[in-house]
């Protein structure tokens, strides 16, 4: 019989990492750190593995992490989770999202998916066998064009709907939600049955001062809400894959069905080591959002010396680039010609798109590197 | 509304380590070993780690480790997977099991099991949205009792099979598959579109010179089917989460697009640290067999010198034994009994099975366990 999943391919992250290879182009391609890991994390997972911590971990996770994550929570959102009965434990974000949707959509149902987003949204609600119903982001005055407009996604909502996935902030744009948007999420939830997807694996990397308007902090959201968020954006490391779920008893207990027969557990060594590491250097993350700031800044400031026009970015790892002055190929193809002939690797975003908007001229790049590596990245897009 | 899957509760495994914990039990319920990993896999994945291998891996598994796999499939079973082509890493044997029934199963697709059987099985098969078929094991004359009755499993094909899961050695009996019955499993799926998911886990741990007849040798069954092994068992770290899929080209593709989108990759110094240790040490897999027939060996001596009755133990490092000189509860409550008063902790049979044969009283003790650890158990049970 023919394919379940007929629109997936592989997925563009793989493509560009590929043919950035094949080019020796700088990668910036996908969304990872090229410097190393907090020295500490390394030893302390070190230690873990000689002290013989090698057996399945409970399904939900070491306890140790579990009350390191409520900790965490708390100071960060000044809320606590009920270590036992919301938190739990996954082998990255990504299996968690896919854990969240199979555990709550059913053959039929709605989830509505705000365009651009990540690739891996539509997949897993196709497996579940719902129907993923795109909104595109996007509002007037909005200060990165990728805002929400609540009036559309409100205009959206039927009988059939399940589940809104949101992300905080947002890959690709960056964009991040503020009081007014949880307000208006908020009352827009308010009296339906809709469960509340939240994507906040770039918690941490937030710039200006800004807050981020986790759901956590917002107790009529988080009660209906599967919040996400994993180690590998704020300690460096995107090859650990531990992730991990906050979601109400309820909520949790159907997450856990799926979890538990999914991977069932996630490499222990590892979970020792952050539960470690988040209680004896919450500077780490709190300071986060400086160390990426002054990243963002300084490639803004040599982007500028390029035709590239960079958008505004008010959190995350990405810089969005409007590459109009320089190409009139669609996005997919200038990322392609970025990497073969100029040595640049980017990310187009038509893939993170349903229907992407006709004529869009930007390309994603990572700014998740070390100086070297963008300097070496700007002498070629000064080329331009 | 209601849970999306309403037999699932937390899983007999993890029931029974807490209240072994609880109780200070010795635990031979859950499958782990209680002794340590390899010193060179240790050593490889801090250099990995400390190398700075933790980013992403590639989606489908490093180049080196499916190399490594491919090479070691051919020295153990014959036959040379393709290893960019046919070999995808997981993150553990589950997460590949999950992926493998979402890859190919529909709404309405049924999927043959033979009881007892793992119980992450059926719950993937529910929520993909197959209907399990349970057929028992046990045919006249098996040594174990677990053999499979192919005359049994033919007549439970219908025109809406899509798949078959097999499992050998067999969790929790330990009964393996001889070459009479891949000469069967073969006939019976000739010219059929019925898929093949083995799950192999316990390759390396069969006895008595038997040989362990993997799908893998096998062209014709091969050539349909999923096979599915992990690191976990041969390598004393089933904490460590890292196992993989061997499948002709076309199931690999769609076994990947659900990979891609559920657990994306798996950490990555483990990933080069199996790739290590495989090729540095065959020694290790070559050995298993007799490093645990050494322990089944020893146990079922011990086991004698109690009430319990031990069966045969073909493979795997499970023994099942007959408790009914004992008790005449039932397993469940067998078991419980046994954690909490006796201070040994066992698996019932029943979770294993959709309706467990009246009147069985057996419990699966695990011996992949320090002599000391056996020793206690052993004069705890010879107290019963
Ligand atoms: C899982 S590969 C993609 C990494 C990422 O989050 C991104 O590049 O957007
Ligand atoms: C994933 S916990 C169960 C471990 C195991 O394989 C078993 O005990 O059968």
């Amino acid at each position: 019989p023919e394919t379940k999943l007929p629109k997936v391919g592989t997925t563009i992250f793989t493509v560009m990492s590929q043919l950035a290879a094949e080019h020796r182009a700088v990668n910036l391609g996908q969304g990872f750190p090229d410097f190393e890991v907090p020295a500490r994390l390394v030893e302390a997972l070190d230690r873990a593995m000689r002290a013989g911590l090698n057996q399945y971990a409970p399904a939900h996770g070491l306890p140790v992490l579990r009350a390191a994550i409520a900790a965490k929570t708390e100071r960060c959102y000044g809320h606590r989770p009920d270590a036992d009965a919301e938190i739990t434990v996954t082998s990255g974000a990504s299996e968690a999202i896919f854990d969240a949707i199979h555990a709550v959509v059913r053959q039929g149902d709605e989830v509505i998916v705000l365009d651009p987003c990540y690739d891996c949204y539509e997949p897993a609600i196709d497996l579940a066998g719902g129907i993923a119903v795109h909104v595109p982001l996007g509002r007037d005055g909005g200060p990165t064009g990728f805002e929400p407009d609540w009036s559309r996604i409100s205009a959206a909502i039927t009988p059939r709907t399940r589940m809104l996935m949101i992300n905080t902030p947002h890959n690709p744009s960056g964009a991040m939600l503020g009081a007014d948007d949880i307000a208006q999420l908020t009352a827009l939830l308010r009296d339906t049955g809709i469960v509340l997807l939240s994507d906040e694996v770039y918690e941490h990397i937030v710039f200006d001062g800004a807050r981020h308007e986790s759901v956590l902090r917002h107790r009529e959201l988080r009660e209906r809400a599967f919040v996400i968020s994993s180690f590998g954006k704020t300690y460096h490391c995107t090859g650990w894959k531990v992730g991990y779920c906050i979601a109400p008893p309820a909520l949790t207990a159907e997450f856990r069905k799926v979890h538990q027969y999914n991977t069932f557990c996630t490499f222990t060594p590892a979970q020792a080591a952050f539960a470690e590491m988040i209680e004896a250097e919450p500077a780490h993350y709190e300071q986060l959002g400086a160390f990426y700031q002054a990243k963002r800044d300084r490639f803004r400031e040599q982007l500028l010396t390029t035709r590239l026009k960079p958008l505004p970015v008010p959190g995350g790892y990405f810089q969005l680039v409007d590459y109009s002055a320089v190409s009139d190929l669609d996005d997919a193809a200038f990322c392609r010609w970025l990497t073969e002939h100029k040595g640049v690797a980017a990310i187009p975003l038509s893939p993170f798109y349903q229907a992407p908007p006709a004529g869009q001229r930007l390309a994603r790049l990572c700014f998740a590197k070390n100086e070297a590596t963008l300097d070496e990245a700007i002498a070629r897009l000064q080329t331009l």
